[in-house]
């Protein structure tokens, strides 16, 4: 087992915790509970390979990558009070697994040659699709969307960086760590400062657009 | 016509009123009923086709299964109220549906080449993601996760299965009868003696994870 | 660059315009305005060409196309209280965009080669799509389903005279300019002239079907 290996499956069981928590929260029954966590460790690898045309997506395909996302549905299921308290922790874990996402999504994009800008595309989605799709089946407004955060920024950054290297022909273990360091830093960063982007200020509520947009 | 094409044509139907009736309930207009009892009752086998490569998925090109789904829509949107007295019939063909869906969508992943385990995992959601899909396009937590019943694990029991015989190469028209059977009995059993799985005990409210996770 | 481009940019950008608004009333951040626009504006496509099998859909990898929808939400982000006072213009520019999507997407379809009502149908989610992923992320349902307006009728009937007129060997540079006209016209006049189609009057509320049916 290598060291990608090692990195993919902890970022699937961090990511895939924030599901199961979901689920609890929303008191879902223990299947609920696992398909949350699946859909938050796995979702954003499996909207990825279902853009670039690999499929099956190894996020139902893979059986290390499923069984980690199962288990850590488990122990949420069974620990989550005793998680609380580890908030921290989990900050820097999942800010750990959104910067491998985001090179290995780019990157797998790019070997599949689907070209620089889907590669870019496909590496956020990888780093930030889960959470979109855990808050949807919960019912929730993505929070990525609207919490001001500074979470899918750098994602761009780290997905951008990696499809440069990858075009100049840079693209090393070397360079890698970089990016991943790079993604993590400037989130953690972010976090410590409390750095926030600027929301949309509505000045007026009215409604039109595309499906349905003539009564007004 | 065979009869696996009339079980199909079957199963669609009445997955599709539930879709319709879940359109009904919201005061949807008519083309929000048909597209509701479209989405219900072909909604998992196109997410199963889409993760397979199938593509273009049957619930799109498939005329008779397409046309069946439309005809029950229009059903719906025309008798609900008189359906309201056949509750216990339609929970009895909804598993038969149920059932049905889980043997071929595992079936067609198996003979797509897609492996055992994404075999299972798309045999399942052919099974239940009609209704998921159904509830999130009408604003509701899918109830598949929530309402504590036996009707995914019925499913998992029926896709583990077909796969093991498929692989035994004991996959036969008597040992698909039985499946259908097992499924079909389980969940039925399942809902005359009220069983029901644990659901979470949310300790703790807090939230964190991918997707926005550091305010805390 | 083509007339043809020129629409599907001028297409993509009011589209977009209607998610980066939907984004701003939900009081999004800059990047929830982003994915917004880009959601209304390419999400129908994308569904498109994932259902065709066309990958990466156009609406990751087309640089003119993304920049399009990125720029109108940077325009809705910073404008939006100006375009108050334009709907008029608004849903004329709409109902243009539907038109060419429909068209376009109906074609693209058949020339995939995945058969007339394949083509269609996706001809449609390419006109709707965009709308109903937009309301989905900012937590609503799907307004094309439940305001009883005429959007999803003129988008089919467009549709099925593409694919008619391409089945006839008749698609040229002027029936298609015919059908352009005639899912704008038809939508135009069903908005001026008030045209409803008949909502679901729902006379009884239980709850059955797949996904959890049985506790009635």
């Amino acid at each position: 087992m290598q060291i990608d290996d090692v990195l993919e499956i902890a970022g699937v069981f961090f990511s895939a915790l924030s599901g199961g928590l979901a689920a609890v929260r929303k008191k879902f029954d223990v299947f609920g509970v696992l398909v949350l966590a699946w859909a938050a460790g796995l979702g954003g690898g499996i909207l990825r390979d279902v853009l670039i045309g690999a499929t099956p997506p190894v996020g139902i395909a893979d059986p290390s990558l499923v069984v980690t996302a199962i288990v850590a549905g488990f122990v949420i299921f069974l620990l989550h009070p005793g998680l609380a308290r580890m908030r921290t922790v989990v900050v820097v874990l999942d800010a750990g697994a959104l910067a491998f996402f985001v090179l290995q999504g780019t990157t797998k994009g790019l070997d599949h040659g689907v070209g620089l800008l889907a590669s870019v595309v496909v590496g956020v989605l990888t780093g930030i699709g889960g959470g979109v799709l855990r808050d949807m089946l919960t019912g929730e407004v993505p929070l990525v969307f609207a919490d001001r955060q500074l979470y899918a920024i750098p994602a761009i950054v780290g997905a951008g960086l990696t499809a440069v290297l990858w075009q100049a022909g840079a693209l090393t273990v070397a360079t890698q760590a970089a990016v991943v360091v790079a993604v993590l830093g400037f989130r953690l960063v972010s976090v410590w400062r409390g750095w926030v982007v600027p929301a949309a200020a509505p000045g007026w509520t009215g409604r039109w657009g595309s499906g349905g947009s003539g009564r007004m």
